[in-house]
């Protein structure tokens, strides 16, 4: 169950994939330069091979455990993580002035793909620590600022990320967690908080919760909703930790997967908190970490997708069992059509989904970086427009792929000695957490697609149809499922930019899967293009990749559009009651 | 999580379904009566709400323990299978003259998805010993039979069915397991089996263990097999039970799912057993019976989406999140369209496997039901043609609504108390026994298509366009994408008639899954306007589904038509050594 993270096929999309050289002309060469780049990935792959990727086991079987408020995390959990700390894995996009190494998302998520796919469970502690510290950084005063960033972007102290209440899940305007002012200027935080990822462990030295609580005259709803800091130890002025606050952890769940991080039921029994960002704003702060942690469960699903598809290819390589057409002898499974068929089936879809995260976090770095404004602009709303995709599209085929190596694996995928069992069970919590992908699918046709009347969609629609007639010299199969799928995501897009509410929503996700498949096969085209045009040799294999992307991935798009037209009906003709038995 | 087996749903299919009337023509009202067979299915309902479905969490949480060569199943179990014996539940479908019921295969195929649906784990004993049963009946001498058969009938004595060794999974031909001639015409089997289902446990009274061993001077290969019967406790020529056999569990799997089925390793060591069957005629022994065991593996994919299904419909019915369009008061999350959507897809999906499990049984029974030779052969072709259908698109279809149920739970699906994630865990089994589903599509493109010149598969189609001609006034997306559907199984039943080898195994997959589409989708149509004749009130319902079937099912049939002309190639250009990191 050794894991060797795809180094080269990620190398592959950074040189050639969408947009990148754009990112290269307008950022200097000395944050994405081939070398270093080369360089850090390699780093990353081998602390991901060797220091994570053993401790995937024992973190699913030995998992987290609570003791008087206490979380002690699975065996050699806590030294890993000093050691990513060490190495500076935790600042790797955070600006320079604030002690990270500036380096663009588009690394960052290259580099987080090769971690999560050695330990996701482990890997989900640096990503909420950037996540509230990308909050802290945006929203917070200079004094919090000095206080908490530096020692977060080192990774010394974790960041957590408190919202979900029992009855308030993916709708967070009903949460009931109070703050009341101190005289200090600071508030006491009281309620009771679910779902916590990693809220309390014994990796870091500190905690750092962003926490979104009710001031008392707060108005009802989504604006009546402050976001607050609030630290598992008191932090003095010189740095130096104090005593705890009154925070603490007083349930770890069970969960399906990813055992090896502690999800805790956080109480706040009056802890003491400061204002994060102005009163009631709260939410709209934390949307503007969101697509960034939206994008990186996108990047999970295809890292346990490849984690998946190396334990598959290597039992199908070394399991001897029938024999291969016009063979005589016992042979691997790897020589069986169907068996191939499913490895290809991985493959593809995985690296499909991969182009869809890095041209994500591109578009990110280029809304950053670009010297125009409008162009700036634009990047950005590609980045909004590709992130409920990316979120989805990756959660999802990292499902489909985990299942699909669990079977090449026959009844052995079933027993969990195997590790492939692991994988599906990891990988299914990405379809849910940070927004649920149905809710992904209503971000996309409602914010990202309806608001500005199909601007930023048909803007990138115009850019895959730029690929196709640059593709024209391509293979007739990939010519023409790109021109079909293209094709369809118009029509789609316009039925979605002009349908009513209730329509669109019915087949959002219909829609959302129509993007993926076509939004994928686009970009692995220009991949494989550009790869062609510096005659990298690797760019055959990509092709390949490609037509099988033709052959299987595209045509789907085809099968959306009959539920796409018939909206809302399709899903409401039925009544409620007659939904449970006839 | 309580579980109300389909009662209506099953019964509107046994009324309506494909060829039910044909089956009711040609055997008595006796045992296909309305009234009869409502009993039945309202007694098994029962039957599985009450005592089988209460103990599927516990079954699940403590599963079965070995200790000493002794299985010890969870809580409750060993009470229930009694009560499941004293009603008589595992004779329904036996001949009358050994004890049964004499029912028709359709009748417990309905009863056991409801057994299923409660407590899937439970349901594999029933199951195996039916299995066991099936291949005595067909195979064993009268002395066997008179000694054991009553007994199985009856379930006081479970059947075991010992085929898997470590290196002898899909490919049984080269299994080590020694049989050496005794002086007293029995013999004595040595080998360790593994993977076997209730092998070892303390419900029924005796095992009744099918073992597939060599004889000393076998040919090597699969001709070189023989069947054994080998009975945990020897029994007397008065029918007492005597001492054990040496045959005994030397291990449990852990596995992902169904752990209230013990999975037992056995160890034969020089175990006393009965030649069932020639010799070297083993497999062709156990081939006789694995079309009933693999339809039966359909039916739980289906009964374990039908529970999945529920659950989810109850928990959207009671979670209240969010507005609905429109509405100003938090509302449950039924209201949300994609909720809906998701329901949706769960039922429609469910409701064509069943069909097509149905239907597949309905053929095993005519095949020897009618009158006619020809008739009766036909018959049987179409039973061989449906089974790996059904027991793929059932599987795979489980699997699929397991997990769509579980996100229909959010967060809460992930967490173990829920019970969503047990369907997950337990579903994803199914694709996986009594042959792989890619073993399944090679069976259907081998065996079942291009063995006959697709006369079978083309008898079938022939079926279906007359549904399809006879649905002419039917809603137009059902029509047109009924028509689609069935022009293009054609196009792709030609081609896998036509094609050579290693094309055909390529996209055998991909035919199976187009298969399950056009099919489930043709057989809705059928039950809807059959019904519809009979101004059944459930019609209308039975329209909506099938209506969501034809814009989301029937249309994925179109997709894969680009993929099965492409045949081997696009398997295959991917070099090996390309498959692993580029």
């Amino acid at each position: 169950m050794s894991f060797n993270p795809p180094v080269n096929s990620i190398m592959y999309l950074l040189r050639y994939g969408f947009a990148m050289d754009n990112l290269r002309e307008n950022v200097s060469e000395d944050i994405v330069g081939d070398e270093l780049v080369s360089d850090i990935l390699n780093g990353a792959s081998g602390f991901a091979r060797d220091v994570l990727a053993p401790l995937n086991r024992v973190g699913d079987e030995v998992g987290a455990a609570l003791s008087d408020g206490v979380v002690t995390t699975a065996p050699g959990f806590k030294e890993a993580y000093k050691a990513y700390c060490d190495a500076g894995w935790q600042g790797l996009a955070a600006p320079e002035e604030i002690g990270g190494m500036g380096l663009p998302q588009v690394i960052n998520v290259a580099v987080n793909e090769m971690l999560y796919g050695a330990n996701m469970a482990f890997g989900l502690c640096p990503m909420l620590t950037a996540s509230a510290l990308n909050a802290i950084i945006a929203h917070a005063d200079d004094g919090l600022k000095s206080k908490y960033v530096e020692k977060m972007v080192s990774g010394e102290w974790s960041g957590g990320m408190n919202l979900t209440e029992p009855h308030a899940g993916s709708d967070l305007g009903v949460l009931r967690t109070k703050a009341v002012p101190n005289d200090d200027g600071s508030y006491a935080i009281s309620g009771q908080k679910i779902f916590i990822t990693w809220g309390e462990q014994d990796c870091s030295e500190n905690i750092i919760h962003l926490v979104l609580a009710r001031l008392p005259d707060a108005p009802a709803g989504s604006r009546g909703i402050s976001l607050f800091l609030v630290p598992k130890y008191f932090v003095g002025d010189d740095g130096s930790l104090g005593k705890q606050n009154n925070v603490k952890a007083i349930g770890l769940e069970h969960k399906l997967g990813i055992h090896g991080s502690p999800t805790c039921v956080m109480e706040f029994d009056g802890a003491k908190g400061w204002l994060v960002g102005p009163e009631n704003r709260g939410l709209a702060c934390m949307f503007t970490m969101m697509n960034e942690a939206r994008l990186f469960v996108g990047v999970q699903g295809v890292a346990i997708g490849e984690r998946a598809y190396q334990g598959a290819l290597s039992y199908a390589s070394e399991r001897v069992q029938g024999r291969v057409i016009g063979g005589a002898e016992q042979a691997s499974i790897l020589g069986h059509p169907d068996v191939r068929r499913m490895l290809m089936d991985m493959k593809t879809g995985l690296m499909g989904a991969r182009t869809i995260n890095l041209a994500t976090a591109v578009a990110g770095d280029l809304a950053k970086c670009l010297a125009d404004e409008t162009e700036r602009k634009q990047a950005h709303a590609r980045e909004a427009l590709l992130t409920p995709i990316a979120k989805s599209y990756g959660s999802d085929m990292g499902v489909r792929v985990a299942s699909i190596g669990l079977q090449i694996h026959g009844g052995m995928g079933f027993i969990e000695e195997t590790g492939a069992a692991q994988h599906y069970r990891d990988s299914r919590i990405t379809p849910i957490y940070e927004g649920t992908n149905g809710i992904q699918a209503i971000d996309l046709v409602g914010r990202k697609v309806r608001k500005d009347g199909g601007e930023a969609m048909f803007s990138l629609i115009n850019d895959l149809e730029k690929i196709h007639e640059e593709a024209s010299g391509m293979d007739v199969d990939i010519i023409v499922s790109l021109e079909s799928g293209i094709r369809v995501l118009k029509l789609a897009t316009d039925m979605i930019v002009a349908g009513d509410d209730r329509d669109v929503l019915s087949v959002a996700s219909a829609y959302l899967d129509l993007c993926g498949d076509v939004v994928s096969g686009a970009l692995l085209t220009q991949a494989v293009m550009n790869g062609q045009k510096a005659n990298d040799p690797q760019a055959s294999a990509m092709q390949d990749l490609l037509k099988y992307h033709a052959l299987t991935l595209l045509p789907q798009a085809q099968s959306k559009l009959a539920q796409i037209k018939a909206g809302a009906d399709a899903v409401f003709t039925l009544p409620v009651s007659q939904l449970a038995d006839l």
